[in-house]
C-alpha cells in the first residue's frame, strides 16, 4: 500500500498548492457512472436530500447481475429469477431457437420450473468482492521499464493476483480490473453461474416494437423484458440478494438509480484521439457495419430460414451502426470539440501553473507533461495499423465462427505450454474455464452462413491488401474467395464440439508435459489456415499492445493522476464494463422547440403499430391485437430519466430510494449517444420500460401470473 | 478520310505478315455486342444458316429506342407504343406517384389513350442515322499534340460536328460516340421524343418479384414489364418501324436477337486497369454503396411513406452494389484473371512479333507498345484521385438532388459565356437542350430526405478529408453536418422549378452579351456552396481528363488499331450505352451439377411464393392470387439465352430471324456479372420475360384486352 499511500499524501499538497481547479466542476448535474465503492454521497445529499450508505450499497450490487455476453440484469426474486432485457438475451434465444420453435420471435414463457430451458453457454457474474491492488500492480514494475517489458510484468502481476483470489471449484472467478486508465487497478470477485434457465420472454415484436427505425429514438414503446433463473446443482439458488419491486412505480421529477455495467466510454480521451475517433477510427468501423448490414441483410432477405439464423447478428450489427453514427455526429460537432478542447485546456493550464507553484513536482509530473504527446504519437500508429489488427488480429478477413474457433485452438497449442504469465492475457489461467465454456458450447453454426460471411472475409483481405499481396496470395491458394470459402468451411471439423474438445484435450495433455501438439495431424483445412495466419496477426497485435495500449495506457494513468490531484474524489473512472451506480431524475426535454414528454403508455404503442399499417417492424403480436380490451391503456409502458448510462447498462435495474424496481434500462435516445465522450443532460436520456408495464403485461397479455405473483412478491 | 484510308491498307499489309493471329479466335462463340453498320454477318451464317440483311437491320434499328435515363425499348405497335421493363420505367412511375396513387408499387392501366399519364422529364431517342466521322476527328489533333491540347481539341471538333449535325427544332439530336475505345468516332443522329405516356405496368411485386434477393438470380418469375406510348403535337406518333409480336414464341435452342444499348463492358481493359478495379475501383465504390443502401434502408424503415419516396434510389443502389460484387467476384477468380492475362500477353507477343517481321512498322505501333505502360501510370494517378473525385466532382461529398441543381446552375453561369467549343462537355449547344430539360424538369424533392442525404454526404466528406481539411471548415461553416445539411437544404430555393427557370433564364441573358451573371445576388445558400466548391471539383475534374482518361483514351486507341490489325473485323467495340445487336441461343446450364432448365411457368412462381409464406418480396399482387384459375399455369414465364448483355440492356426486345417479338431482356444471373470484363457461355445467361407471358397476364390478370390486342396485332 505504501506508494498509493504516497499518492495521497502527495495530492492533498498538490490541491493545497492549485485551488483554483478545486472550485470548478469537473462532473456536470447528474453526471457520472460511480463505483459501488466511491458513490458520490455529498452530492446526492445536497442535491437530493439523499445519500445512500453501505448496507444499501452492498444489497444493489449484490443483486446486480453482469451477463459476460454482455449486459446486465438483477435478482428479482429470492428464487435465482434475474430480469434483463430481450435484447440482453437474444442471443440465447436465437440459440435455443430451432426450425419448429422461434423462441426469439415468438417469445417463451415456461409456466412452471420444469418447463424452464437450459441456455447454451451463458455465464452470470455476481460481484462479490472488490479490493484496491494498485499499489501491488505498480510495485511490479519499476519505475523506467521499458513498454514492452512493464506490460509483461504487469501482466505477469494481474494473472498472479487473479489466480490467487480465483477458486474455479466454487465458481469465483477473480479479474483485475483497470481503473482510471490505468490510475487504479481493482481485484474483482465474482460468484459464477454458468446453469442459467430461460423463464420468460415476449415476442421480439413486443420487445423490439420499432426494430432499427425506431431504436435510440424516444417515443418507444418496447416491452424489452426476459426472466431467467440461475440454478446451481440443478435447484434455483437463494438469491438472498434481490430487489423488491416498488408498489407505484415512479413519478415525474424523482431521484432514481441505475445499477449496471455501462460498458465503455471515452471521456478521459484527450483531443488527439477524439481526432483519431472522428477521422480514422469511426469511419473504418462503419464502413464494416455497412458492409456487413448490407451482406446479413441480402442474405437474410433470400428466405425466413436465412432471416431466423442471421438475425441475431443483424440486430447487433444495426445496433452498433447506430450508436457510431450516433457518436461519430457528436465528434463532428464543434460545440461538443471545444467542450472537449476547453477541459483539455483546463487540464493542461494546471499542469502547467504546477510547474511553476510547486516544488518538488509530484512524481507523474513529467509523464502527464508529456502524455499528450505520448498519445497523440500512439494515435498515429493506431491509425497506421487499423487496417491489419481489423484484418488479421480481429480476423474481418476471416469473417466466420468456425475460424474463430480454429484460431483459439491454434493459440491454445502455443500458449498452453507456456507459463501462465507470459501467455496471452485470454490464456491466463484465471480465464481458461471461461475460454473452455465459450469454446465448447454447442450453439449451432450454420455452414451456408458460415460460407457467405467467409467469401465476404476473403474478399475483404484480398481487397484491403491488394490480390497479390503475399499472405492473401497463400490464404487463397490459387482460388476466388468464394471457392475458398466453400472448401475452407466444407472441410472443417470445427463445427463437431466432440472435435473441438478432444483437440483442446490433446493440447492440455501435451501442455502438461511443457509441448506443443502438432496441428497439422489433425488434417484441418482451417486449423491450417488459423495456423498460417497466425504469425502475422500476433505481430500487428504485439505492434499494437507496445506501441499504442501500452504508452497510452501510461500516459492515460498519469493524466488519471493530474485529474485526481486536480479534482480529487470528484471525478468517476471511465466505464469498463465494470459494475457502476449512476442516478438521475424522471425528466422529459425539448426537441424542435417542442415537447417531449417523459412517459408513453400503452396507447401511444397501439397507435403508433396503426399509423404503420401494422407493417415490420411495428407489426403487433397476435395476442397483443387479441388481449388488447383487457389492458389498462394508460399504463406507463416506457420513460427516460437523465442518468448517466452507456451501452453495456441494458438490462440494469432503475430503482428508487428504497432500493425497489420502478424501471429496467434498455436505451437511450439518440441524444445520448454522445455520452461516449462527453455527458449531457439536456436532451440525452436513458430509456426504461416502466415496472408497471411489465406486470400489467404478464398478468394481462402473457397470462403470467405466477411470474408477476413472484416479482412482486405474492410468492416467495 | 486520309488518314482511316491509310489505316485500312496498313492492316492488309499487317495481317498478311502476321498470320498467326488471324487463325486463333478472337471472339468466343455467341459473344458480342456488335455494330448494327458491323454485323457479324460471316459467323451468324456459318453458325446458323442466317444472317441478317440491311432491311432487316434498318427495321430493328428504326423500332429500338433508348431511354436516356438508362435502358432500352422497342416500338411494338404502329402507335407509338413502346415496350421497356417496369424497372427501366421505374423513375417514371415513382415521379409520377402520390401520397395517394402509388404507381410504382401499385402498376397503372389507361385503358384509353386519355387516360394515358405524361412522364415528368422522359427522354426517348431512336438512332436515325450512323455516320463514321473518325478521320475529321483525327485530323482537328495533329500528331504530337499533347494531352491536355489534344483533349481540348477533340472536344471542340465534336462540338462542331454534333452542332452541325443536330436540329432542335426537329427534335434531331446529334451526338458523336466514341467507340474502339477511341478508336473510331461515329456521329449517331437521334429523333428525341419528349411526351412519353405512362399506358400501362403491372404491380412492383410483379414485375420484381423475388425483390433484391432473386435479383441476378435464376430461375426466376417476373413480369418486368411497361408499356409507354410517344407523342408528338399532343398525338401517338405514327410509328412505321415496330416491332410485331410472335405468335409462338421461342422453343429451347432457337436463334434469338437482342436490340438494344449495353451500357459499358470493360472487355479491352489490359491487367493493369482491371487490377485498379479489383483492388481500388470497386471495393471503393461497393463502400459507397453500402454506406448509401444503409442509410435509405434506415430511413424507408422508419415510415411508409419514406419507403415510398426513397424506394426507387434504394433499388437502383441494391441492384449496383449486387452487380459490382458479381464484377469484383470475377477479378478475384484467378482463372478468369489468367484468361485476360492470357489475351494481353497474345496482343503483347503480336506487337513484339510485328517488330521484328514488319517494315516500316505500322504508325500506331510505338504508342501501343508504350500502351500497357501508359495506361498502369494512369491508374495510379486514378488511384490517387479516386477520393476527390468521388467526394467533389462527383458529389458524393453533397449528396443530394438540390446540389446537383446548385451546380448544375453555377456551372452554366461559368460555362455558357464561352464559345461551346471551350465549355465543359456537359454544357456542349447540342448538349444544352437535354439538360435544360432536366434541369427544369418537376419531379418532386422531398426536403427531409434532402437533409437526411446532404448529412451523410457532409459526414463522408469530413471524415474522407479529415474535419479540420480546409475545405471541410468551408462548407461546414461551424457546424455540424446536420445542422448545416438542415440549414443548406431549408434554406434553398432551388427545389423550386420556377426559381431554377429564372435563374438560367438569367444567365443565358447575360452569357450572350459574354457576360457572367453574379450568383450571390440570388442570396442562396446552396448556390454560394456550390461556388465555393466548385474550383476544387473542377481542379481534380482537370487533372483526372488529363492525367487519366485522355492518356488512356490515346493508349487504348492504339491498342485498339493493334488488335484490329491482330483481328481484322472478327472484333466489336466495348459497349457504350450505344445501340447494339447481340445474339445466342435458348439454353439452361449446369450449376453445382444440377440442370438449370432454360423455362420457367406461371406455375413456378405461385410455388416460390408458397415457399416463401408470400412475404415481401415474394408477395404475390392480390389480383394474381384472385385470378390464379384462369390463369394458363404451364404458360412460359421467364426464359435465358446465351446472348452477350450487360446493363443498359435492359428493356431490349428479344427477337427471332423474322424480326418478331419473343421476349424482353430484363437481367443476367449472377454468372453473367463477368461479361463485364469477359464473355462465358458457360453458365452466363440473359434473362427474358417470355412474350407468351405477357400476353397471358394482360389478357387474364390485367383485363388489358385492347392492349394485348395492339401488340399482337388485332387491332392496328
Amino acid at each position: 500500500m505504501r506508494s498509493s499511500g504516497m499518492f495521497v499524501v502527495h495530492l492533498a499538497a498538490v490541491a493545497a498548492v492549485v485551488g483554483l481547479y478545486m472550485l470548478s466542476e469537473p462532473v456536470h448535474g447528474d453526471e457520472g457512472m460511480w463505483l459501488f465503492n466511491h458513490p458520490p454521497r455529498a452530492y446526492l445529499q445536497k442535491q437530493y436530500g439523499f445519500a445512500p450508505d453501505e448496507a444499501w450499497l452492498d444489497h444493489v450490487r449484490l443483486a446486480s447481475v453482469r451477463f459476460n455476453s454482455g449486459g446486465s440484469g438483477s435478482f428479482v426474486s429470492p428464487h435465482g429469477l434475474v430480469m434483463t432485457n430481450h435484447h440482453v438475451a437474444s442471443d440465447d434465444l436465437a440459440k435455443l431457437s430451432t426450425d419448429e420453435k422461434n423462441y426469439l420471435r415468438d417469445g417463451f414463457h415456461a409456466k412452471t420450473r420444469d418447463q424452464e430451458l437450459p441456455c447454451k453457454g451463458l455465464e452470470l457474474n455476481v460481484l462479490i468482492g472488490i479490493q484496491d491492488v494498485t499499489a501491488e500492480v505498480e510495485k511490479a514494475v519499476p519505475p523506467g521499464t521499458p513498454p514492452a517489458e512493464a506490460f509483461k510484468l504487469r501482466q505477469a502481476k494481474i494473472a498472479e493476483l487473479e489466480k490467487a483470489a480465483a477458486n474455479p471449484e466454487k465458481n469465483i472467478r477473480a479479474d483485475v480490473v483497470t481503473l482510471y486508465a490505468g490510475g487504479q487497478y481493482h481485484l474483482y470477485t465474482f460468484k459464477k453461474y454458468t446453469d442459467i434457465r430461460l423463464v420468460f420472454a415476449p415476442e421480439k415484436d413486443a420487445a423490439f416494437f420499432g426494430g432499427d427505425p425506431d431504436n435510440f429514438e424516444y417515443p418507444r414503446y418496447c416491452l424489452d423484458v426476459a426472466f431467467l433463473r440461475v440454478y446451481e446443482n440443478g435447484k434455483p439458488i437463494n438469491s438472498e440478494h434481490y430487489l423488491k419491486w416498488s408498489a407505484s412505480g415512479c413519478q415525474e421529477g424523482e431521484l432514481v438509480f441505475v445499477s449496471g455495467h455501462p460498458g465503455r466510454t471515452n471521456r478521459g480521451n484527450i483531443m488527439a484521439e477524439l481526432k483519431y475517433l472522428r477521422d480514422t477510427g469511426y469511419p473504418y468501423l462503419l464502413q464494416r457495419l455497412n458492409r456487413l448490414e448490407v451482406l446479413l441483410s441480402a442474405w437474410s432477405a433470400r428466405s425466413e430460414r436465412n432471416a431466423q439464423r442471421a438475425e441475431d447478428e443483424l440486430f447487433s450489427i444495426q445496433n452498433s451502426r447506430k450508436a457510431r453514427l450516433g457518436g461519430l455526429a457528436g465528434l463532428l460537432d464543434p460545440k461538443l470539440m471545444a467542450r472537449k478542447q476547453a477541459q483539455e485546456k483546463r487540464l493542461r493550464d494546471y499542469l502547467t501553473q504546477l510547474q511553476t507553484q510547486m516544488k518538488p513536482l509530484p512524481p507523474w509530473h513529467a509523464e502527464a507533461m508529456q502524455a499528450f504527446e505520448t498519445i497523440a504519437k500512439a494515435e498515429k500508429v493506431r491509425a497506421e495499423l487499423i487496417r491489419d489488427v481489423t484484418l488479421l488480429e480481429n480476423a474481418a478477413g476471416f469473417y466466420c465462427t468456425s475460424f474463430g474457433i480454429a484460431r483459439t485452438l491454434v493459440r491454445a497449442a502455443e500458449e498452453l505450454p507456456k507459463p501462465g504469465g507470459e501467455r496471452l492475457r485470454e490464456f491466463a489461467d484465471a480465464r481458461l474455464p471461461s475460454l473452455k465454456f465459450q469454446l465448447f458450447s454447442d450453439e449451432p453454426i450454420y455452414e451456408d452462413l458460415e460460407i457467405v460471411k467467409l467469401t465476404d472475409g476473403l474478399t475483404f483481405l484480398a481487397t484491403s491488401l491488394g490480390a497479390e499481396h503475399e499472405l492473401v496470395q497463400k490464404v487463397l491458394a490459387g482460388k476466388s474467395p468464394r471457392e475458398r470459402a466453400y472448401e475452407l468451411i466444407s472441410g472443417t471439423r470445427v463445427r463437431d464440439v466432440a472435435f473441438r474438445k478432444k483437440v483442446f484435450a490433446d493440447i492440455e495433455e501435451k501442455a502438461k508435459a511443457g509441448q506443443r501438439v502438432d496441428l497439422d495431424s489433425y488434417n484441418d483445412p482451417l486449423l491450417t489456415l488459423a495456423q498460417l495466419v497466425d504469425p502475422a496477426a500476433r505481430a500487428v497485435r504485439k505492434r499494437f499492445e507496445n506501441e499504442v495500449e501500452e504508452p497510452k495506457r501510461q500516459a492515460y494513468a498519469a493524466l488519471a493522476k493530474a485529474r485526481f490531484a486536480m479534482d480529487g474524489d470528484r471525478v468517476y473512472p471511465d466505464a469498463t464494463f465494470t459494475l457502476r451506480l449512476a442516478f438521475g431524475v424522471v425528466k422529459g426535454y425539448k426537441e424542435d422547440g417542442r415537447d417531449v414528454p417523459p412517459f408513453t403508455t400503452f396507447a401511444g404503442m397501439f397507435q403508433r403499430a396503426a399509423e404503420q399499417n401494422n407493417r415490420p417492424p411495428f407489426a403487433l403480436p397476435k395476442r397483443w391485437l387479441e388481449r388488447k380490451a383487457a389492458l389498462n391503456l394508460n399504463t406507463p409502458f416506457n420513460f427516460v430519466c437523465t442518468a448517466d448510462i452507456i451501452g453495456g447498462n441494458s438490462g440494469s435495474p432503475v430503482i428508487n430510494k428504497n432500493a425497489e424496481v420502478v424501471g429496467l434500462i434498455f436505451d437511450g435516445n439518440i441524444q445520448s449517444l454522445v455520452l461516449d465522450f462527453i455527458y449531457d443532460d439536456e436532451q440525452a436520456r436513458a430509456i426504461s420500460v416502466d415496472s408497471r408495464a411489465i406486470v400489467e403485461a404478464l398478468r394481462k397479455i402473457y397470462d403470467a401470473q405466477e411470474l408477476a405473483d413472484e416479482i412482486t412478491g405474492n410468492r416467495h
